[in-house]
């Protein structure tokens, strides 16, 4: 059975987002990214699962302070589609009090609005279902459906974010890919540049130059050196041209990280 | 008197950044960034303050999604030092449990661990002062000393973060700059481009070709439609300058935001 480590409660977006994918894994979570890689680097599990981008379950630049410096590598992303949905135990017009993560309060705002109700912000989304389970009844929350089945608390109305897609990129994190057996068409690299006109511009003309199209980037700073900038790259391509086009790279004045190769997903 | 709106308690790493740079303002707490930045654009407030880099105060890309839709302009940027405290009512010796929000605690973790703490996650540091002052004295948390000093509790140990170096950039976002005197030597940018192969490389050469350095760049898909992506670019470079290069740039197949020029900022 599949062993996936995450960050947060149980009944967190990020472990729907492993069940989605892995379905019957065990999950097991930690409060913090850092705990739930480190549980995969040391092996006591297989697998981590981080979220990277338009997350609601913390902070994602985070995600990339590990990536940076983590031995795993990345095997798996999958897209996971955010339903809030309120919950508790009373009906929705006798509902008072709303407790969440700030981010799905700020992502429901119409419909709290138009229910005037009170907004408590909380630490995630899943504990605050476990933490309005022992409050007077017109204390309600927002969280996911999975959520409010772990802490057997009525769903009083699904689907009430402002946005109709909503979706959650996670990456999977591992020593090896044992059953990968699906094509990998994309790689994702972090690249050190010096800080100085034009760096960039010279690598993106490698990639350009082998018509390999890039589906991310995104700088940051680099703790060690002022005078550089990591570069966090997703290109469009699988192990082979990357390895070709990597080689290429490294001879400019750049020092790259190759966080591997895995096969592309797309939004549901 | 300058007023700045917050996202926060009193106490926030956000508060002490507005009032480092704007010593004396009045500053307004408010629950999201959304409601921070609407307090502006509403002129309820002169300007809101938001971390766009290394926070500890939420989810940047969330900031992103806002600089996407405002009509306020970035008039001002800094680099706040971020400074754990260990703050409580008991000695050293006698703390047993520690709360904050989870990405401080994961940066204290060789403190906590060295003391044997046991970890609990909330919403934010300065609400962990509030929320430990009501709890047993060997209850603790960790914030800033601005806000142990705003909820007057006692610090037990300054400095306990793992990072020496650990700031988090903030951006001021107003209708105009009123006071602005200092040289405008930074312009933010979104631009709008076709997902498709080198389109990236093409207006970055007309960067390259101006010799105008990136500090920041960081893709994001765009809401609306799935095959166009959008650019946050930092440039090294004031007003007329960026006037020329966006003029040359809306030649390709670019659609761009500018966000305002500002006077650049280097971390203390």
């Amino acid at each position: 059975m599949k062993t996936v480590s995450f960050q947060g409660e149980n009944g967190a977006y990020s472990q729907a987002a492993a069940l989605e994918l892995y379905p019957g894994a065990k999950t097991t979570p930690f409060m913090t990214f850092a705990d739930a890689v480190e549980a995969a680097e040391s092996e006591k599990t297989e697998c981590a699962i981080v979220p990277v981008e338009n997350s609601i379950a913390g902070n994602v630049s985070e995600s990339y302070d590990i990536l940076r410096s983590t031995s795993l590598h990345i095997i798996a992303e999958t897209y996971h589609r955010i339903e809030h949905c309120l919950i508790g135990s009373c009906a929705l017009d006798e509902a008072k009090t709303v407790y969440s993560h700030p981010q799905a309060l700020a992502q429901c705002r119409s419909f709290i609005e138009s229910q005037g109700l009170e907004k408590i912000p909380t630490y995630d989304t899943s504990g605050s279902v476990r933490m309005i389970a022992k409050m007077s009844k017109d204390t309600v929350c927002i969280a996911s459906k999975h959520a409010a089945q772990i802490h057997n608390m009525p769903v009083i109305r699904e689907n009430i974010s402002d946005r109709v897609n909503n979706h959650t990129r996670f990456i999977v994190l591992a020593h090896s890919d044992k059953e990968g057996t699906k094509e990998k068409t994309k790689t994702s690299i972090i690249a050190s540049l010096p800080h100085k006109q034009g760096s960039l511009y010279s690598l993106l003309g490698v990639f350009a130059n082998h018509n390999i199209n890039l589906t991310r980037i995104e700088s940051r700073p680099n703790g060690q050196s002022s005078w550089e900038y990591d570069f966090i790259i997703d290109l469009a391509c699988g192990p082979a041209n990357a390895n070709e086009v990597l080689d290429e790279a490294s001879k400019l004045n750049v020092r790259i990280k190759n966080l591997g190769s895995y096969p592309a997903a797309v939004p549901a």
